[in-house]
């Protein structure tokens, strides 16, 4: 069967994105052919000028339009406070809640040994330097509660512990998430929901 | 929170696509600001150019690089049989069975009276003066076993009969798929499959 040229070079394209298989890039594709032209045109340009419209935050590596980015120069912010986080799009989901208004600091993935992802691989090795010029006084690590998030906000207390550096380092909280049932949750979420109750 | 305009570009884009909602568009766009630019150029060039290197086949309306497609062009195949489906993605799914070796005719959608679909939003009147001038002898109904494939098909059959063209015409096999469990399997698919019981 014959298929346009076209058409699979669109589809692989499709497929090469996070979570979209061969049938998604297929139906995407095909969604595509009958779409106006303009739209087709604005999603391209838009694609197309994704990075030359952004920018990564020399000292953050957040993704914003200057460098260093909107929270970095912000002056209404506390300066003395890092959060640190894996992906760009944590910045947003923390900044949504307004309850953090220090800075951040995107380690851009977790050390993952199956992937052959070591701390090299990371926006890791800044930190130091950066906590001690900037006068930190706070370190929240706000990595996810999987297992390799957990080994990466060990991994960087040991690093602050190794080169002395006594500042207060946290571990956001544990727990069950609003609207939860006890009865549904697994083991380790309701023990570590346990090891975090606080006074009432 | 401040969101670069290059980013909600995208997202805006990414989110008119069918299936993916506002967290996907998300998680897409910010993939994408992390790949190759040469990847970037190369998505981008694909969906701007996808038209214009496709054409819609004026007989069949199945999409394909030339017009008429390589299918209406093809003596090898059976010139008298028309099979007619809802998407040109259903016909690479019947491609791929090597099991048909007639025509096809897209209808670009189905009968819809909740979407204001109706037969002269698809590809249908078409279809009389083909099955006339091109002594079709032979239609397969192969729109989806759905409520409005069903109505699709129904008028489809009518619409053969008030212009008294007295051809074979036949619905696509229902009953149970590949793999099945009699247990699981609803009512409607059971009954349909006892109906359509065939001697072994």
């Amino acid at each position: 069967m014959h298929i346009p040229k076209a058409i699979t070079r669109l589809q692989e394209a499709f497929q090469r994105l996070p979570g979209i298989g061969p049938k998604s890039a297929q139906r995407l594709t095909f969604y595509l052919l009958h779409v106006p032209q303009a739209y087709l045109d604005e999603f391209a340009g838009s694609v197309a000028t994704l990075r030359d419209n952004t920018k990564i935050c020399s000292i953050c590596a957040y993704v914003d339009e200057t460098d260093p980015c909107s929270i970095c120069s912000n002056p209404q912010r506390n300066q003395s406070s890092i959060c640190i986080v894996e992906q760009p799009l944590d910045v947003l989901a923390l900044e949504k809640t307004n309850s953090y208004n220090g800075l951040y600091h995107v380690l851009g993935g977790v050390i993952n040994p199956l992937d052959n992802i070591g701390p090299d691989q990371l926006h890791m090795f800044d930190l130091l330097p950066r906590i001690k010029n900037a006068k930190i006084s706070e370190i929240i690590l706000a990595t996810n509660p999987t297992m390799e998030g957990e080994a990466t906000a060990m991994f960087i207390k040991r690093m602050l512990e190794k080169n002395n550096i006594n500042i207060n380092v946290s571990r956001i909280g544990r727990g069950l998430p609003t609207g939860a049932d006890l009865q549904y949750a697994d083991d380790l979420t309701l023990k570590r929901a346990l090891e975090g109750r606080r006074e009432f």
